[in-house]
């Protein structure tokens, strides 16, 4: 069965400090008391529900369970380390409270179905924290993007400057990111909300058990349909495993741009002094440790689910004890995914923006080099002979070290005649970005609609 | 920009066949050729219903497009590698069967748009074929599970045997499996079929683009909310991974079992000659190679999934090459998985069950123990005190090299005096999985209730 | 630089808890203590030698670090949070024992150069213990397999029984895998025991530093070719978790054997009481819960090994704080490859055996089949007709349910009337076994020949 | 065995062109050809020279193997999928070619061994191979590293400007991780090219082999040590696949600094028009194609071990056929890491580099902050004063623009009248890189003796 040091039927068991520490799960799964209590008291009323055991003695049940629980929050619980794992503890306790009727309470349950359902219940509790958490992210990027819809910045592809964008576009696709993990993780949740209790040690359980009400007990948002699937299957923890992999990946992207932004060949923003470090013997720097752990972190929750992923493979059915290595995993990645949102959140509320180095940038990037060859082409000028003028102009500028709005008009009449005063104009990049109103694009109408939009889906989400 | 190696405004540009070698696409990429296809219909289609070309000219692309199409798929199409990739190919044909309007084709798009729906549509399609062979294996294993809904076995636990199970219910363990992977996919693919067309090179556009249309046109869920998000999203491809990683991990511990089963220590399967190997000198040999391959290729999936979360890992926005490298993880996944699945639906389809080899087994292994217990406990000793005595007969049956039910009737009451002639009665296999019959338990009335309700989802589904 | 949360020439430096718990160290890398302390030593020693400070003062630092070190190994210490990592805390407290010249210690050296060589140092010391543990394991394999040398198993491939081995064979192919496995990591180490003080903050010393007099001090292997490469560089990291997740794959190898053969189904062997584990309802199961869980392990270091290499993608030169998530990981792989490696030879050395299970498998494995068709051949048949001579013999045992040395002679005449009484010596499982005796091979010579090269091999190594 | 699909003794064997496609290798182990010859010839010499075959004998199988080489080689080999693998292909033509003493080949040898040497015997040729393509890497690296030994650049730590380093420095270090690299191929490739030809299926084989000899031909290192290990083991392979994924994690942070230094935000280097692309719309861009796809690629080396990695896990004693998936993993590693390196020996020749912008990093950076701050504490002001008196110098050279050598000196006086015209000389980047003549520094010096070390290593090497 799934965990306990048993005595067996059939020898005398002897138990070495070594074996112990390598098999024991207390000394991480105790975290999980909240979610053994709640199953266990609904386990106690489907039990009287249906007559198995009396009212009466759910009643006991359940007031032992609260006083376990009670003895827990308030810290004089007294774990054991030799009970192996939590639900050890717990029973122990339980049976020295209330005494013999402490054992019915396993009455058409084992340990394999039971530690399913209690991290079904705290993988599940933990998704809707990271949900909140992704919100309160994407809220704050929703407000820095309504702060600064006007600030213009290049847009990259390559890391070359394409064309300008305003820094809220920018901030919204990774608002956009987030928003997405919300609704992965909310549709993972239906899966890993499902009840598995009644599916005993594997081959369901001779009493007529009621796994629909427990469920309903628990808010769970269904009921296991084979018994030896729910006990062997850890799809549910491989599944939130995989939405904080995709959270962490896109919180490495946007902590790459955070670290190319603060370094001074960019200089598009300050980071407050809580997110950053000075050197010891540098007075210049402003090292961007908090974004650069948060990229590193990353790799850390991929191990997790490549741990995970491993542990699964040709595994037989249907329980087997390796399944075990499922929490220490969950339980690192949840730490490392909550902690890294809300330093997100918090550097995002706090980073400042420096317009003028933005602005440079586009000067520097020749982000309207496509301005004037469609300004080109307007006048009649084929694209392709366009892009060419275009490109010379862009090698002027650069020799020049200005941007192309700042050559001189001669010198752009010599590339073509065509080119007159307007091409200042032309030349904008308010007027570049402003243009791009077609749906999600940069434009300012179209920020605003996104912002709008994405306001209303985080209301209602 | 996405892709094309195009001679830049600024300088000529040398071309060297190692490095064409290295970034050329064309030579995997041209799979998506019938996407490609469709999507640059629906702009077109588009552009026209906004104004943006004439009809006319839509027409004319849209014929040239077909003419394309009917190139590649009568073979008569001429792939040249130094068009780098898919959609080079297909413009360059398109503007020598047009003229000067396949240019046209290109207002209000780049590369970074395009090849990002035409990856989408081609994902999906693929996941949607991935459901359907997903469902075809799931029905296979309903049938036979039907078939042999009496057929006994022992139920494993740490690959110790526990308690009787019908045939049916393992088989319908696996069923539940595959059924959560198709659920799982279709909630995926509302994700994959999101339209990023009109998202342009990373800032949207400045024709009044309409998104929805062309989502509609090409039977899309929905379309981009942001630019730049959707120029350089590749999550709906690390879904499409994950999903296929999942299955393949069902295939490997299905694979695992089939492996266990068909050998001689277990002997519960036959394998079909087409899917068992012989050794060349070894005449006992049945080696299940089929199923080992099956086992392994888990890793290769995995590999895929792996490779993409690390190319994604810390990429500044928004489009970079690196994101060409989803390609041909994806491919080879697909490839993996879907001949996966078609061997195991055949595999499973054809496998010889050996009933006498399975009695042979649970008797080995004991598994009516438990009901000795509770015969003991219904006779009034404490369960502690029974366990302790069932320990001691399965000790002398050990010794005996018999099963429970074979041992003397005389040693049995040496053991409790309670023991009585009815005991054969309590330790029949068939009795013991008969009574587990709480909901999702290997009792015939659910077995038959699952197979009913597995039925009806497929139907539905 | 590497790690200190110090205050910025440039501006005051808030701080934040949350920020502080996401950043700090100091919670997990105080267990390098010993190595920092020992290289500050040797740093002094230099710094003295060379006359950038005084003997005077190099005794003084080395007193207030021998003092320290007595602090923390008597459990004294006032670790600090707040110092955020081993090297802040001890820095503190030594400039409180010995005053202003305690700053002098960091003369010529930057954190970033320290952090690398207290890591080197461990992860190199860690190493050292793994190959211990490694050779206290092989040692227990070639003891076992001296103990059995004459006990006969079948040999599996594709998990079916293909020849006759020893068991001795069998569990020398595992001692020269963890042979193997020490080899690696004596490499690895030449490489991990590179000393890298000297290469400062990233650019070397205007100090006429001399690294190869604290590496001799240290006893390290070498020394660092270039600063930058010397702070950015985590290869000796990856090295020693790559050489781990062999081990843990050897282990999960064994452990499988082992679960296999516990598993009725086989019966090979019987694990002794502390490593196996009763159910508290199934009195008949022994599960094998700590090679199951040991299996499980394998994917817990593997992810320690690809969580460092997703970190290490991409990153630009030189150190990143990224970089500080190396520690975490190897800590995690290295307690659990060094619990497992001691569970593994507990296990091994107290496994049991079970000669009449391996018989009755060599026979139910029909693994003297090729013996059959060899004296076929050796009369004069083809090989071909040989074979499908003791295929039909194979054919019939397995429906009498008997060894082909149990088959009646009339029935085997009916084959080939060839076969004489001489075929049972023919069929012998012992005399096909000894016949193996070419290098490497499972007769007995060749086996005894082995434990004598390993032995010495472990006595020398 | 093995591979082969031969027909069973027991059965006749039917076959599905769906399975054949699942479990064939021919399509791409036919790589292998060479070696797999080259193995035959060797076993054959062995066994004439113990004597097994007669020396005519083996002068046929030769004089056969060599035919079969020409035809491969000329490409008028007839490769037929049905013959499922490269080895059974080559036996049909030699058996077709030299008559029945083609059978004798086998003698003493099993596909398991063999596929085992084949493959060897391919890793260590490609290693070889990774081996020269790295050296010419590094070669490249240190002739520019000479080439521009006075250039001046800002190294980085957190991709902020830390302190001067010559550009040759900063090469160099890939340098040194390229030598390190072709170090750890050497070692593995010690435990690649042992020889396992002689452990036979996987028990030995009862003839008089002589593995020492055939190793001696084959030019290998070594000899297996037990046959059970021999034909189960891939760590080989492992090795190989850790060591291409070290190499292309050190490419990955080549290209990731190719791609910050490309980028207009640096200018740092100009690539070469074929290592670059540009935009078909954005005429100012230069695309590091090539650098961000080898970037990518670095995933997918980081796939194929980890694919392998999953494969090996807890896989039973001895060949299963889930190893056959080494294969196509090791050759999309080889093939991506052979061609990554050759392009990066080729960019890294024709970068060009910048100077002027490189100049401008230096004083943007502010990187002689460090060397302000040293010159006050020389002058008598306490180093934690100093460094507080350089950030204000900072701040006001940030407001103006500037460097700190640009500061007027009635500003620097009002910060300290210490200060004087010398700081001018302080003050300067090219003194603040010379002084760092430590071991391994940026120093002009010490970046000679790198030199000079490192082309005595690559000639020795």
């Amino acid at each position: 069965m799934g965990g306990g040091k048993l005595s067996s039927g059939r020898a005398s068991q002897g138990s070495i400090p070594l074996v112990e520490e390598f098999t024991q799960s207390v000394s991480y799964d105790r975290v999980l008391y909240r979610q053994d209590i709640a199953g266990s008291k609904a386990h106690a009323r489907m039990l009287a529900g249906r007559g198995i055991i009396s009212g009466e003695e759910a009643g006991r049940l359940i007031r032992g369970l609260d006083a376990v629980l009670g003895e827990i929050e308030s810290g004089v619980f007294a774990w054991n380390t030799a009970d192996e794992d939590l639900h050890m503890n717990i029973e122990r306790r339980l049976t020295e409270l209330v005494g013999d009727v402490g054992k019915k309470l396993h009455t058409g349950r084992s340990r394999n179905d039971q530690v399913s359902l209690d991290f079904r219940l705290y993988v599940s509790d933990r998704a809707g924290v990271w949900r909140d958490l992704l919100r309160a992210l994407v809220s704050v990027l929703i407000d820095r993007a309504e702060e600064h819809a006007d600030l213009l910045m290049p847009g990259f592809t390559h890391l070359q400057p394409a064309q300008p964008v305003s820094l809220a576009q920018h901030l919204l696709a990774y608002a956009c990111m987030f928003l997405r993990d919300t609704e992965r993780l909310s549709e993972a949740d239906r899966r890993i909300r499902v009840c598995p209790l009644g599916a005993a040690a594997l081959a369901g359980s001779p009493f007529p058990l009621d796994p629909h009400s427990v469920a309903a007990d628990l808010n769970m948002h269904g009921v296991f349909r084979n018994s030896m699937d729910a006990v062997s299957d850890r799809d549910f923890v491989l599944e939130a495993l995989f939405c904080a992999s995709l959270v962490m990946m896109h919180l490495s992207r946007l902590s790459e741009d955070l670290i190319l932004w603060v370094s001074p060949a960019f200089g598009f923003i300050r980071l407050p002094d809580a997110y950053s470090t000075g050197s010891s013997i540098m007075p210049q720097k402003r090292n961007p440790d908090t974004a650069e752990l948060m990229r590193g972190k990353c790799g850390r929750v991929y191990g997790a689910l490549f741990s995970l992923l491993t542990v699964m493979k040709g595994l037989p059915m249907t329980y087997n004890r390796d399944l075990q290595e499922d929490k220490e995993q969950f339980l690192d990645a949840d730490r490392t995914l909550s902690l890294s949102l809300r330093v997100a959140a918090g550097m995002m509320a706090e980073v400042g923006f420096v317009p003028e180095k933005m602005r440079a940038a586009l000067r520097r990037g020749f982000v309207n080099a496509t301005d004037l060859a469609d300004y080109l082409t307007a006048g009649g000028v084929p694209f392709r002979d366009a892009y060419r003028m275009a490109g010379k102009a862009v090698d002027e500028a650069e020799k020049r070290g200005c941007g192309l709005e700042d050559l001189p008009l001669d010198f752009l009449r010599s590339i073509s005649p065509l080119i007159a005063d307007d091409v200042r104009d032309a030349l904008s990049y308010e007027r570049a970005a402003a243009r791009r109103e077609s749906p999600g694009g940069t434009g300012p109408l179209s920020v605003q609609r996104q912002i709008a939009d994405l306001r209303r889906e985080l209301a209602t989400g």
